[in-house]
């Protein structure tokens, strides 16, 4: 198979978008990649667009890149919505990588977009709290949610799981939402651009025991996007091309033991098969974009992508390694936690920061020495795993 | 890239399945497929999950293929759900395409499923036609339902325009729904056993002038799926692979003149590309399965695929060369008309029907001498033409 680059990327800013309809989201965020790879729209030759739950903020289902991007001129071409909750864009990523790299198509774009928050207008026509709702359909609605499970339920189930078997503390978590908000300050698109402390993490309203607001992401509005090309065309659009080096997904495995509530098997498959694509091994990885939906969630994945030990994520935080600045750093766009989480715009969004970062364009939360990152996003649930896992390592080479 | 074969197919009866969950429909179409192509559940190393509207009748919204295919063994692979309207699974067999020709996976799943019939006890949550809602969900809803456009309006319009441009008679459109209603008599699969006739058309509850009940395909449950292997493989299941020859995928163009109504060009540039790929030409097809939606669709099909010339598809169906026995078979497996419509898992039943006939496995509607077939899909409304058009051909060789 033929080796495949990102030559443009772009995304608008994350947040309550109140004035944005999920059209105009798609539009943006297109245009942004279209122009930042210098790509002509007529050269696009296959989309896919990532959206987790159509129809129930926006009155869209399936046919959401269709629209959008024929106000960009893309049009006449194959476009498919791809949804596979919080890693819909992740996965449309990989639909693209997949199409160039058989050879039939030489220009892809690959995006993620999202409305969750309802326009003013439409708030009476709720009968739920719409982010209950919306977040309740990636779950297996008939099996979980009427047992009361939910996701601040799930993730919270693990984190005092993890606390209990490897002493994990509530100030570890919270360093984690204390870094990511930093990072923030630094970018642009992010949602929220203040910085927090450990006491504030601590001392905000619980949401599920030990989980406060401040550990959990918000559900934001967006859209992110990033063109792919084929070898022999990448040098054409850019000179700085950043490489696919591999990718990886995982649905979710029937989990049958308390352990596994402290790891996510598929990220565990995901991330194995997208190193041995890239043939590096996980230490080697530079910095990372991964999914901090709770804060629990961000130790748990230095765990599962192979940074660390079983049970030591807690110390890496400690021990600064994933600060900009440290070894790994993680999340130096602001992560879901303070970038913001505008669904299925988050993947695209991560590779989008990928990008920036192996381009030294990061400016002042820029990685120094970025050679290879990784993007890693999860999504859904099923029975006491998530459903999905998805993984794209990007290099310079 | 490498060749790939379908070597298994199976799908659920279409209808008003009450009874069944979009998790046990699922579970039923990928098991049947499974034990078709005799291919063990660990085998399947990566699959696709066609669903148009999840969320609106069903509980569950982008993981509903990580939920089915859990239960019968598919766990730990990457499974992504495809939506694209009413051509969601014919574009989710196109995924799993991909993925095996660029040579990272051998064997594949792409199926579809849906709900579109609500349970007897949720009937009272429904504050709109929960089918005009679903619907009106594959369309630029910000724009086209604002001002009153619906799927029947939408091609009822098409309809007058070709009466008036081609002098197409309603007589000929209800002969489409006479053909395809008898050759669901011979289809256990289908939603209508019942033999009807013209008169029974014309005189039938009028929807959008000129389409009446009659000239509507039903809203339906069902799930429908198929196995892809590499060439490679293709041997060690089955003695009578069928190959993918070629597909085309389209995405709508803006149209800008009446006469645009007539023709939907995202068909004309998919099969255009099918039989590209295929190599060969339109008449070289023996038999084909097209998305009769609404009778007047078929007849343009017969002009968008290439089997006559602008304006002659009223012609075609008073000479009987779309009648099984006829020169060029049109959907000998009962249509979206009469094997019904379960949005998504029109696509993959399409292709099952195609693999069932290639193999002479079709019992009384077999295609004499069938060596080539052409499945096409159609879905969604932007602007003014359709969103998205679809298109596989397969073959014995």
């Amino acid at each position: 198979m033929r080796r495949v680059a990102v030559v443009g990327v772009g995304m608008t800013k994350f947040g309550n978008l109140y004035d944005q309809d999920v059209k105009e989201l798609t539009e943006e965020a297109a245009f942004n990649a279209l122009q930042d790879g210098n790509v002509d729209p007529k050269d696009v030759q296959i989309a896919y667009c990532g959206n987790a739950v159509p129809g129930v903020v926006s009155r869209q289902a399936g046919i959401t890149g269709q629209i959008g991007l024929m106000s960009v001129g893309i049009t006449g071409i194959p476009i498919t919505t791809v949804s596979n909750a919080c890693s819909s864009s992740t996965c449309a990523f990989r639909e693209a990588y997949f199409a160039i790299a058989t050879g039939l198509y030489d220009v892809g774009l690959a995006m993620g977009v999202e409305k969750t928050v309802m326009r003013k207008e439409d708030a009476t026509l709720a009968t739920l709290s719409i982010g209950s709702k919306f977040l309740s359909l990636g779950a297996d609605g008939e099996l979980e949610n009427i047992y009361g499970i939910s996701f601040p339920g799930f993730f919270a189930n693990a984190a005092q799981r993890h606390m209990h078997l490897y002493g994990t503390t509530r100030e570890q978590m919270a360093k984690v939402a204390v870094k990511n908000h930093h990072n923030a300050t630094m970018n642009p698109y992010a949602q929220f651009q203040k910085e927090i402390k450990v006491e504030d993490v601590l001392n905000s309203r619980m949401v599920a025991y030990p989980l406060t607001v401040y550990d959990c992401c918000p559900l934001s509005d967006g859209a992110s996007a990033t063109i792919l090309v084929a070898e022999e065309l990448a040098k054409k659009y850019t000179d700085t091309p950043i490489w696919v080096k591999g990718t990886g997904q995982a649905s979710g495995v029937y989990a049958n033991s308390e352990e596994d509530l402290t790891r996510f098997l598929p990220t565990i498959i995901a991330s194995k098969e997208a190193y041995k694509q890239a043939k590096i091994k996980p230490k080697e990885i530079d910095f990372a974009e991964v999914h901090d939906c709770f804060t629990i969630s961000e130790l748990i994945h230095y765990e599962d992508l192979g940074w660390c030990k079983k049970g030591e994520g807690g110390k890496m935080i400690d021990e600064g390694t994933t600060e900009l600045g440290g070894e790994l750093p993680v999340n130096p766009g602001g992560g879901l936690k303070a970038r913001g989480h505008p669904v299925a715009a988050t993947g695209t969004a991560q590779i989008a920061e990928l990008v920036w970062q192996l381009r030294c364009e990061a400016g002042k939360r820029q990685v120094d020495g970025a050679q290879t990152g990784l993007a890693h996003t999860l999504g859904g649930l099923t029975h006491a795993d998530v459903a999905v896992s998805a993984v794209a390592i990007l290099g310079r080479d």
